[in-house]
This record gives structure tokens, C-alpha cells and sequence, in this order.
């Protein structure tokens, strides 16, 4: 890999992603950029004895940036081309935390488990589970409003999905000049679901490069895979996320092959597949996947 | 594959999965026994004029049996052991139902779609589809009252999931003697979720081997695949149903590995993996995932 041309890091950080908020640092299209991300609790857990009691909108899911993208505007779509994430320590944490998670009617006390990090694996207990690395929240700045860096919605933020890893591609859309990335909450590993309310959280360095698709905005995340299209989508409750990818689904498969809305939502009953990105976040997020053969683009 | 020992046919079907229904046939644990299930609406639907006004719950989803398997009682656990399926016709549908499926909102009319199946594919247009068939509705008598073959619930039934397929080993709760299995509401091809409410409808036949697991009854399906166990779990809303799975799966961890019920849900959390099975039917139904090489046994 290349060396980057830019380092950024967490001297800035946001905690909302916002309308009007100002870019931190200007980067060109193309370029490969390192975003050194803070862990999600921004270094506060160290120890077993470090508890996060309850989710301190103020100080949690701090995402570095914002990055200005020269030439982003809105209307554009913004392409984040995610070449390589490491871990640069050997350790990360898993947080159990009082009305958090998807059984948090069980949780009574906050817990903490440090998890040794060694030669590609975490150590859970004498369990070895590979490193996969993923960015837990990533957004832009939103058409109007604010959102907490813990809130997923149509402009990214805290999606918490697994395919956010080393090799995906992910498209937003740009609402504002410049774009105004901004990403962090990572996590060494992580299901599907991210059901306790945390994966095994750590910093991260992300070399990435963005790319600018002149005039071809999104309502909303997609994820580009080698093989896949996904169409993410955040809402109140599963039902509803899933209903917004489908109809998302539904229409790029009808703008690309031309078929009408009952063909696109029948191809999309049999090769499109709902997948569970998380559901504690306190909005839950889906995405809905197709192979590329079945649709070779989006546009 | 031998020759099976007994060929079950739609002579027999039923509608609903009764506490109390009687068995039509009774074979032996570790015998092949072929299945041959009609499609999910018995044969009403042959032409693309052929429309399916709304669902009729006297007359769908008709599941062949009930299969008396000898030596299944009350406690034990009865695996449905999936050799094969096989599809014995060369074309599926594909039905838009009003007032069904994930965007009932927007279907208007009832709408067919006559699929071709050729060589080992389902033509959709010009897309080929290579055929995956699963077992859309499969399940065991209930501890108590009866279940439409539409409804899934913890005795099974139509929990339309795709991992039910050749290979699959499906682990059902004994709750009356004999166990009493059904099956039929097959797919040639489905995404996970179901979006349009069907799949592509076929008949099927199923060569499986059923086996009994004396003493080891779960409190609902779990689904074996050679590299690992998916805790179903069907509910009024996916959250629900995710729970439930979430719970079923913590439950296993703790009893395998002799974990604390938070260790359990924190291993849960970060290889545990949610997946939508369908969200139409008209409960949900999810599964939750666990690689074997972090769970080999679930006793």
C-alpha cells in the first residue's frame, strides 16, 4: 500500500453529525487518507473495574473528522473506498451496560471484559476468534438537523454493520459542500446484531480513499462488496428498516433493468436477502443484499 | 442414496398442527423415507391467470403428514435429517398477494408470476437463478392447542427459512408421542426475508432420515448445518424474535461451556450472528447463528 497523504486524527472529534457543522480537514479525491479513530468510549475503559454505567450521549461514539472532500457537492454521491483497518493495540474491551443492549431487562450491574488481542485473534476466554475489523459508526453531515454520533439514520452514523470492513466500498449521499466525513466506534470483532450493545471495541487506523460520483445522490448507505450491493437502511423497528431497503432495492433494480415495481419487488423476494446490522443502537439498522449478477449496478 | 423405505404422499395433509391430530403414517428412526409435498397452494395456481386473491388459511401451506416416528416421545428430541430435495416439475410461481408480504401497501392487485426451471436454474427474465430448494413449512405436533400451517411457531412450521435445505440437519421439541411431522411449502429459490410474501412455489420431494435424541427436548427448532447451530425463533415483531434466539443461544453457551449468563451473552454478541428468516408469515421469524468451532455441541 501506498503511503497516505494525509493523517488525520482524533485531535477533532464530533458527537453529533450536523447540518452545519465544519470540516477539520480538506482532502482531495483519490487521495489515500489515514483516519486515526479513538476507541467508541474515547479511551474511558482501561480495566475490568472501568464500568460504563449508562450511555453518555456527550462522551461516546466520537467519530473523527469532519473530512471536507474537495469537489463533493450536493447531489453527489460520496464513495468511501476502505483499503485496510488496523488495530494499533493488543488489547479491546466488551462493555454489558444497565438499559442497553437487546436484553437489557436482564442487566442489572454494568460489566466490562478486557479481551487479550494476539496474532490476528481476540481471546475470549480459551476461544480464538479471527480479527475482522469494522467501523461501527460512519456518516456525513445530514440535509437538515442533527444527529448523536450514537444514532444511525439516512446519513450513516452509528449503523454498526459488520460488512463496514477492509474492502467494502460505501456510498453516501452528499448533502452538504465538502461532503463532511466522519467515521470512529470501531470494533475488532462483532455479529450480526450486536445484541449485548457492544462488539469488542478499539481504535482503529482506516486508510481509505474517497471518491466523488458526480450527480448520482442516494437517499441513503449503500455497501458495495466485491460481489454484493446492500442496501442499508435505519428505523424504529426492524419492520420498518426493512421495509425502507426493500423499496430502496425495489427502485435500483427497476432503474437499472427497467422492469416495473411488481417484477422488482418479486426478483427482490428471491435473490435479495435482509440481514440484521444491529438492533440496540437504540434505532435499528438492516440491510438488504443482491448479488451483482443479478444487478451489475446501482445506477 | 438408497432407496428410500417408505414413500409418503399428499394422500394425506394437514392444515393445521394439532396437539391432537393422529398420525397417517409411522416410520422408524434411521430409515430413508421420501416426502413428496405438493406446492404451497395445491396445485391452484397453473397459469399466470391463476391469481391468488388473498390468503386462504383453509387452503394453503397444506403440510404432508403427520409422520408417527417410532420411538420419539414426550422429552426427547426428533432431528429431521435433509439428504436431498428434489424438484419433480420444470416450472415455479411467484404471487403477489393483496394485503400480504413485507409492502402489502403497495399491492393493489393480485399478480403470477410462471417461472421456467431448466437445468439446475430458475429463468427470471433473462437472470438464471441457480435452484436452492428449502422446506418453507416443516414442524411437530404443538404441547398444546392448534397452529395454522401459515403461522410459525416454537413447534416449527412455516418459518420459511432458507437454511432448511439438502444437508441440514433440523432439530425439533418431541411434544406428543410420535413426534408428529409435517412438512411442504417448498421453494426452488428464496431470499432470506420473503419480501413478496412467496418464494418460487414448487412440490417437492424430500429424502430424509429422522432421529431420535432421547431426553434432549429444546424448546424450539434449531437448525444444524456442518459448520453450525441456528437458534429459530418466530414472534410477533423481529425484535421479539431476536430475543427469543438471543436467549435460546446465551442458554446453550452457559450449559456447553459452564459460562456465566453474562459471559454468554457478551461471546453472543460478538460471533453470534442475527438473520432474518421471513418477515410475512404473519409472525416473524429470525435465526441466530454460532460458528460450531465456538459451540461444537448444543448439549
Amino acid at each position: 500500500m501506498h503511503r497516505p497523504t494525509t493523517i488525520i486524527t482524533s485531535e477533532h472529534v464530533i458527537y453529533h453529525f450536523d447540518a452545519t457543522m465544519e470540516a477539520k480537514w480538506r482532502v482531495k479525491a483519490g487521495d489515500l487518507i489515514e483516519i486515526r479513530c479513538p476507541d467508541g468510549v474515547h479511551g474511558q475503559i482501561r480495566t475490568e473495574t472501568d464500568r460504563y454505567k449508562a450511555v453518555d450521549y456527550d462522551h461516546v461514539n466520537d467519530a473523527v473528522g469532519p473530512i471536507f472532500v474537495e469537489g463533493a457537492e450536493p447531489g453527489d454521491r460520496l464513495v468511501v473506498d476502505i483499503r485496510d483497518i488496523q488495530i494499533p493495540q493488543n488489547w479491546g474491551y466488551v462493555l454489558l451496560i444497565p438499559n442497553f443492549g437487546l436484553l437489557k431487562g436482564n442487566i442489572e450491574d454494568a460489566k466490562t471484559k478486557i479481551v487479550a488481542i494476539q496474532d490476528g485473534h481476540v481471546n475470549f476466554g480459551n476461544l480464538r476468534i479471527p480479527l475482522d475489523p469494522c467501523i461501527g459508526t460512519i456518516g456525513v453531515a445530514p440535509i437538515e438537523g442533527r444527529y448523536n454520533t450514537v444514532i444511525p439514520f439516512d446519513h450513516g452514523g452509528n449503523m454498526d454493520t459488520t460488512a463496514i470492513r477492509a474492502g467494502a466500498r460505501v456510498h453516501f449521499p452528499v448533502n452538504q459542500v465538502g461532503g463532511l466525513i466522519a467515521m470512529g466506534d470501531a470494533k475488532a470483532v462483532m455479529g450480526d446484531g450486536e445484541v449485548c450493545g457492544t462488539g469488542v471495541g478499539v481504535p482503529i487506523n482506516v486508510f481509505a480513499r474517497f471518491e466523488i460520483i458526480k450527480g448520482k445522490r442516494l437517499p441513503r448507505p449503500i455497501i458495495e462488496t466485491a460481489t454484493e450491493w446492500q442496501f442499508v437502511a435505519s428505523a424504529e423497528t426492524l419492520e420498518a428498516a426493512c421495509k425502507v431497503a426493500n423499496e430502496d432495492m425495489i427502485a435500483a433494480i427497476s432503474r437499472v433493468h427497467g422492469s416495473s415495481w411488481e417484477e422488482a419487488y418479486m426478483l427482490s423476494s428471491l435473490v435479495g436477502n435482509l440481514r440484521i446490522s444491529q438492533v440496540v443502537d437504540p434505532l435499528m439498522t438492516v440491510r438488504m443484499a443482491i448479488d451483482k449478477k443479478y444487478l451489475p449496478t446501482i445506477d
